[in-house]
């Protein structure tokens, strides 16, 4: 193979370093302490493999490889960002991917037509700030100024304060903002995160399509009692009407069919404490498919069950939309050439559907993409366990390396 | 009257100052910056009323009254923590008629036969650590130097390490237990924290009985997944088997009867992100009632309940025993005292339960108690809006006047 692994494995183990919890996985918000020393090793690596680098106004790392021509730009990566405890690849190994093309490209000399941008974005988890998908939905000119005000981290900072903090200025949002005449495709590696490449023994995953998702807050509210003076009929228990709607979600999943999943990863009860009658519960509700009307279904299953239950329980609710994207079509010619290349390689491959959104799939709005996946061992993700071996990954890395080679050429 | 209106409301609202959340209510947590604060206030308070001022082991505030004779101490007071967000009644209230009392002893010169011990307890709503009555507690014997270290606040800081940083000594905890040839009698004034005495417009409530308690921990554990990748029926969803759980807890109290209540008000979710399945979730169980039968059914309910889910979602459980106090009834004496003073000062009064546990619950265990409620505004408490008319507040004051005055003579 002309990739090299032992690069791979020593990017992958170094941006591992860079975590706020050690010893309990990779921890790494965005405008924070572990994203700057992060971003640093990255833009190091970048200068190494003779690129232009710079940032953009959403605080996505480019690296530039100029091209014969001045564009359209061939642009390959992926996030750097990581959920709360999580593992080391979900993000990196696409970085790493991009990173371990472009030493590549400088050890052979080659000098493409189009320019190659090798991208890490950030914020692709919503680990900090909710909603995620932020450094490619900037650049498909989806995050608006407000967007930047309004959405918060759980110490109340906002994405505007966190970026002023950090050296960027909200108020240029909007220069993030790619064209569709400026980019010829956006590829992306990932780890699948499932169990499926490993079950069956396939080296390589081609995504022919990425599941929709939609996020939502649910906030139910009630009245904080004493928990040992206040009858059991007179009380308006937030946690109460929360439950009853929550154990009725992964049902409204499976009666959607069409490997639709539903998620409540994240609640809060206020005020908490262990005498005091839940005044207010807030969750978040994530909702996957393949199918647009699987998604829709789930919602309005979850919206009546809520009305419902909050009329009985004489409990207050609001529902704030926080995400929602389509489910997408992988470009054909794409998925065609990385079949073919595979081929050549001698690599095993499996068409699958991506069930986890990943920044391509924003991308598809202003460009063709392609997005190929890595075995995930035991299907781990989001946890430290996450795990894919390094002969794994290289073997997807040639696959990009290759793929590169014809498009900018 | 003889006690002094303006003084009551200046001391609870000087102690409402020592708040974590200003503008949110009183929150003070022992062994913290509020505590200490709040600590000086009121020994400041005792020295200028005559008292000799100590603290125990534990960290309970004590001014004594010498008598004529060495003991048993007559006891009066309540504590001075709050829950998160409370009000400025629940513990104060007590306490500034412990402090009220005080000082009308020494204006009228009263030299009493029985020493009288004027007491702020500390950490009884269990804000910080869990559990709770603390002070009192350590008063009967039942705290263990183990406990110390086995109890810790959300930080992860045992109770040892807090009263050391404090200045108190954990390996000295059984010096704060008092024996009950020592002690006389505990009379303790508490709001009522409920909407009894306000909708029957009676001034004073007379407790006969006491509700037990028992509070304990569930830890449910699954696997943390992808949200996205994994199928619905392959995940191992620890909120979804705790909602299954939660949600059938109000019906386990409503079918106890007899005035059972039981409550979940705190929650964790972990790790707590929107796009990974819960891998573990915590939750406190809270069950009273005035019958220790009604205890036991609510909790098998649980337990059994728990177990099924639990088999059939293939995830882990386990319950930590937090506190387990039995119903009490109140000394026949010391009612039959309070309803004849009540007729004396032309208070109105009404014969109660106490559905909520107070340090007068585990006084019972050494001692002759005695348990005065005052009217709640609109039953509310542990809340910001948490509120007793400062004339109301008085009666109670000078009822509990009068009662020490009898006894201690």
């Amino acid at each position: 193979m002309e990739t090299n692994l032992e690069r791979i494995k020593k990017d992958i183990e170094a941006i591992g370093e860079f975590t706020a919890t050690p010893g309990n996985g990779t921890t790494r918000f965005s405008f924070t302490k572990e994203d700057r020393e992060a971003r640093e090793y990255i833009k190091g690596e970048m200068l190494k493999a003779g690129l232009e680098v710079f940032e953009d106004a959403a605080g996505t790392v480019v690296g530039e490889l100029k091209g014969e021509i001045e564009g359209p730009v061939v642009m390959i990566g992926s996030h750097f960002d990581s959920v709360k405890n999580g593992g080391s690849f979900d993000g990196p190994a696409g970085v790493v991917t991009a990173l371990e093309v472009a030493r590549v490209f400088k050890e052979k000399n080659l000098k493409p037509k189009y320019p190659v941008q090798f991208v890490a974005l950030i914020e692709e988890e919503g680990g900090r700030f909710g909603g995620g998908l932020f450094g490619s939905r900037a650049m498909a000119g989806k995050v608006t100024r407000e967007d930047l005000d309004r959405f918060k981290d759980s110490e109340g900072m906002s994405v505007a304060q966190a970026m002023r903090d950090f050296g960027f200025n909200p108020d240029k949002i909007k220069e993030a903002e790619r064209k569709p005449q400026d980019i010829k495709c956006f590829l992306e590696l990932h780890i699948e995160q499932g169990p499926i490449l490993e079950t069956l023994g396939k080296d390589i995953g081609i995504v022919e399509y990425i599941v929709g998702i939609k996020e939502f807050e649910v906030i139910i509210k009630g009245r904080p009692d004493h928990a040992g003076t206040t009858p059991m009929n007179m009380r308006a228990d937030a946690l109460d009407g929360a439950v009853n709607v929550i154990s009725k979600i992964s049902g409204f999943a499976k009666e959607a069919a069409f490997g639709t999943v539903a998620t409540v990863g994240k609640l809060n009860v206020l005020p908490g404490a262990a005498n005091i009658v839940p005044g207010e519960v807030n969750f978040l509700v994530d909702i996957r498919s393949k199918k647009s009307e699987c998604i829709e279904e789930v919602e309005k299953n979850i919206v009546s069950e809520l009305e419902k239950v909050c009329r009985e329980m004489s409990l207050q609710y609001e529902v704030i939309q926080k995400l929602h994207v389509s489910p997408v079509k992988v470009s054909e010619k794409l998925v065609d050439l990385l079949k073919n290349d595979c081929k050549k390689l001698g690599f095993s491959q499996e068409i699958m559907l991506s069930g986890a959104g990943h920044d391509a799939m924003v991308m598809s709005q202003i460009t063709d993409i392609g997005l190929v996946f890595v075995p995930s061992r035991g299907g781990r993700s989001h946890c430290p366990e996450e795990w894919t071996d390094y002969e794994a990954l290289q073997k997807g890395v040639e696959l990009c390396y290759n793929l590169v080679k014809e498009i900018a050429f």
